[in-house]
């Protein structure tokens, strides 16, 4: 959520000459993204995000990212569709980072999403996972299963301080993860990989669109199904709202059939997603100053998540309805 | 340059059920301005900039600045324009901050501006001072003279790891100001204080609005040109461009023509201005911890500034044809 880069008029204004885009009527910086520069750039055409590529983004990544967002659009998919110069290219550079444009989506997120919102979350997590096959380029999840222990290893020790027996409850489940998750062969494809409500759009309580693609990758569908579950159907006192969950599966169900093993999967699946957020969000949690005008996210929200999933035998405790 | 207060959407579309504005469309926070929350809000209907006010405000100052801009707009002053709400109110309560939301302008400011920018700048700013005029509310200036020395103090001492004679210069330099600045008796009324180049929209070489007026004050009109002359007439290395300073007060001089006086203390209050921005950017370069994401200014460019106005005999120095 910042602005790193800076973007003078002049240079901006030479940019947008490679473009077919009109001229530029406003621009403004906003706090949309955890680790790009995001500008809402205004045009007598249309509307714009701007987005410069900052450090902790990989550039060979950009190309899969980009082209992804290409392909769904084409395949009409509401997302934000990179948007080509002149000479045919979607990613140049701009202030000496790598930077490309995407058109702008209405809809607003929503902090409570409601059964309604999460029927249509499962809708469009269907259909992403649908239209997304036939994409060409591949990426492997670097925040998988085999991710995770170095994570657990890099907070060892420190994860005292957010909570005394964290160490020892991540360890033991890892255990189990890498004996049960890591041997899950389960239909793959493109997945979105990090659906919170954040990055989803709505207008009223429909569905305008899907954004923050910069972890998607290629993995288990019923994968992105558990991590939804993890973001979108847990009530503020962290208690699962199965009502929430039935409409999020059934919706998905209808659009995008689950095989039994992916229903069988959803328990195991919902604690590795559970793992992985409480992973990164404790590495972050340790590695960010204290007075950083940077959000914490509390691991801890994923340590109450996973003992819930731990008590699951099966996928009708989410609600699913066989 | 932040968002503070973060906005949920239930409670966003609670407030703007007080206005008669449409429904919301898109809501995204934007680096813009450096004391408050600040959201680009679009609607069914139009686009608004909608202000939370935070700490460091004083709210006893907002019935002013709201009723300021109300009071140049309706004038035909290009600047944001207030929104009431159906009761009539443009000042709410928002997250438990005062909150208002204002019209939306078009334009980009510029990083280098040409002459032509400046005499654009000085023809509005001299049809602000004479917009001003009949504005009913009053708020004296407390960064003036008498605000200065106070400034100095706090940073006294400290100022070594900013420049090692700092302390002695601008001991000399209050007590100059002390006898002379603070003597003189100007044609007065409301001015922007800190019509910086981020603080004016243009689009191409049209100057299309003002914006941020939370500096402003009752004061010496002249004293509002001689900050313009600061800001925006110094090349990147710190020379004074006679070029963009005669452009500057003869498009100013052009629609309120400048009194004997005003022109004959033009390099006092150009001192003035350039202490004033010192010790400000001093004091914020002292109290920011390191490392914080705010963006800190140079205190050092303004000392290059205040001597360059300590060498000018008379107005002649800064362009100005008598």
């Amino acid at each position: 959520m910042a602005v790193y880069t800076e973007v003078p008029d002049d240079e901006l204004a030479a940019f947008v000459k490679a473009y077919d885009i009109g001229e530029v009527v406003s621009f403004k910086g906003i706090a949309e993204g955890v680790e790009n520069s995001n500008y809402l750039l205004a045009t007598t055409k249309a509307r714009f995000i701007l987005t410069l590529y900052e450090k902790r983004v990989n550039r060979d990544d950009l190309p899969f990212f980009l082209g992804l967002l290409e392909h769904l659009s084409a395949k009409g998919l509401t997302c934000p569709q990179p948007v080509a110069g002149r000479d045919g290219e979607a990613l140049r550079m701009l202030c000496g980072r790598p930077a490309a444009l995407v058109t702008f989506l209405d809809g607003v997120s929503v902090r409570r999403p409601t059964a309604r919102h999460c029927a249509e979350l499962g809708r469009a997590l269907a259909e992403l996972h649908e239209t997304g096959k036939g994409f060409a380029l591949r990426r492997p999840n670097a925040l998988s299963v085999s991710g995770w222990r170095p994570m657990a290893e890099a907070a060892k020790g420190r994860s005292q301080a957010v909570s005394p027996e964290l160490d020892a409850i991540v360890a033991a489940e890892l255990d189990h993860l890498e004996a049960t998750f890591a041997r899950l062969d389960l239909p793959k494809g493109v997945i979105h990989a990090d659906l919170f409500p954040n990055n989803v759009f709505f207008l009223g309580d429909r569905l305008s669109g899907l954004i923050d693609f910069y972890f998607a990758c290629d993995d288990a569908f019923a994968y992105d199904v558990a991590i939804c579950l993890n973001a979108w159907c847990f009530e503020p006192d962290q208690s699962f709202n199965v009502t929430k969950g039935r409409a999020l599966l059934s919706a998905y169900h209808a659009t995008r059939p689950l095989e039994p093993d992916e229903v069988a999967a959803l328990p195991t699946l919902a604690r590795g997603a559970a793992i992985r957020f409480l992973l990164t969000r404790l590495v972050d949690w340790l590695d960010t100053p204290a007075g950083a005008l940077v959000k914490k996210l509390d691991p801890l929200e994923y340590l109450k998540k996973l003992r819930f999933h731990q008590q699951a035998n099966d996928a009708t405790a989410f609600g699913w309805r066989p």
